[in-house]
């Protein structure tokens, strides 16, 4: 992982048949996480969240267009694909405490770091792709209750460090197609400037069978090499296994929202499964499978505590 | 680490002569750091801070008195003490870049975890201290026009993750002596109840030869073992590793303010140090030191860029 795209490569090419069935085998974590940092990149998803949780106010932060937001998650949750998801529980409100009862799903790309970069240097927006080695599916599992008394003033904590499901395999980023996208406005600071771009990714979630929702990865406003050169700016440093998730991927329809929260619009507009029965947010006994074009899946299901 | 509180007994009776001389050597971190959180947890600090950036608003968010606020910082740039501190450059405003005008320190402890917890079990609060190796000291640099231009709505990133320093030792927790503290109004759910405690450790801050702050742990409203619960209750699990930062340690008097936000008030009230010179923010050059009795320093130079 950390020796470099020329490295990365030569691995590909080796032709190495399985020694042992995959049904045969327990998959684990495709590599160890270092730090865990989730981005907020997608415009119609961060529109969609500013109209629900601030109605009647400008949705978008003002400086949302200016810089690819994201926090830091916990790494030590970040779970393999297959791992059950267990309802989390906590402060609901002011002395209110239970299991959430808004459980949601957050459809993304995570981009795994290879190589590091040096201490205290930015990495430059134009080589900050040589550091990934690969892609993963992301299921940011959301406690929004949960999520909603804690986030103010420190951000997303307990609502989101439950549980982070990734898929089992770490895909090159040489086997995705790219494509172009329209001129950032305003356009962005020098560091985070480059040729507008996004991968070309159809992805889309189930839930119990129904596909409800199909999105793309073009719809990320910020590129993973800008998140690189933003994270890195300030003079931190990428570490090999450091994770990198793209924000929740919505598109501007209603079925291409990669949450609950947007599909549901906050529990409003309970959507409809092909079994006849309605959700607005998960129940326990509810599986999640998401699916990207050349990704696999990532897959978990909610059990109750 | 992970063996547990007889294990650090065990290994605390062993009475091993350093091989080298100290001076001969270079002391690196005193452990792999896994996660690493940082609370919020003293009750002038966020008081003060709340007065600062909300000034005729209420100081304490909603939920301050209710959790242990906290967020997950970057645990790849946790340096060791010495380490010399970069001046971090980034997004100071809408369109606006450069090195951080507002470079500021956190006088904080750090909790370190030995022993880790299950996967999905919450650690109850009165056994949240056997899986506590140790303390060190703490200095959360910050870089307070980048953090302001980019906290909402995600909390703190870039103007944290460049730096944070922590002490060389590890210092067992049976060696600090604890005092009570007066009962938290509201009492807190039953998860985060217990009798009030907190350690009793006179810390201070010195900046270019000049004691800049003394205050003391026994300033923190909530306690380490109420932050273990709190961090654990939906189900997340401790690793050997875990940094708990206690949040900034301020307490009520001016000369106890555990960061330069609060003792130059953001830079209204310079503070004046022994060679007669006057500070708001850190100058380049500056060097820092905390204190904590029994528990060593921290030290740290800033460097320009």
């Amino acid at each position: 992982m950390w020796a470099g795209p020329e490295a990365w490569a030569a691995a590909a090419a080796i032709d190495d048949a399985p020694a042992h069935p995959l049904a045969a085998v327990e998959l684990h974590l495709p590599f160890a996480v270092a730090d865990y940092v989730d981005f907020y990149s997608s415009l119609h998803h961060a529109t969609n969240a500013g109209r629900i949780f601030r109605p009647g106010g400008e949705p978008l932060p003002p400086n949302w267009r200016h810089l690819p937001a994201g926090y830091h998650g916990r790494a030590g949750t970040v779970v393999p694909s297959g791992t059950p998801v267990v309802r989390p529980q906590g402060q609901l409100g002011a002395g209110e405490f239970g299991p959430t009862r808004r459980l949601d799903i957050e459809l993304e790309l995570g981009f795994v770091i290879g190589t590091p970069s040096r201490r205290g240097e930015a990495v430059p927006v134009e080589r900050a792709l040589d550091h990934v080695v690969g892609v993963v599916l992301l299921n940011d599992w959301s406690a929004r209750d949960i999520q909603g008394w804690e986030t103010v003033p420190l951000g997303p904590f307990l609502g989101k460090s439950f549980a982070t499901s990734i898929s089992h395999w770490v895909v090159p980023l040489d086997e995705l197609t790219r494509a172009a996208r329209e001129p950032q406005a305003p356009a962005p600071l020098p560091y985070l400037r480059e040729e507008p771009w996004a991968f070309d990714v159809a992805l889309e979630a189930e839930l119990n069978g129904t596909v409800v929702t199909r999105t793309n990865a073009n719809q990320l406003y910020w590129s993973v090499a800008q998140q690189i050169a933003h994270l890195t700016v300030n003079g931190a440093w990428l570490r090999t296994g450091d994770l990198l998730g793209s924000g929740t991927i919505s598109g501007p329809e209603r079925h291409q929202r990669g949450s609950l929260l947007e599909l549901s619009w906050n529990g409003e507009e309970p959507i409809e499964l092909d079994d006849g029965s309605t959700r607005t947010y998960l129940e326990d006994g509810d599986e999640v499978v998401l699916r990207g074009a050349g990704l696999g899946e990532v897959r978990g299901r909610v059990s109750g505590r």
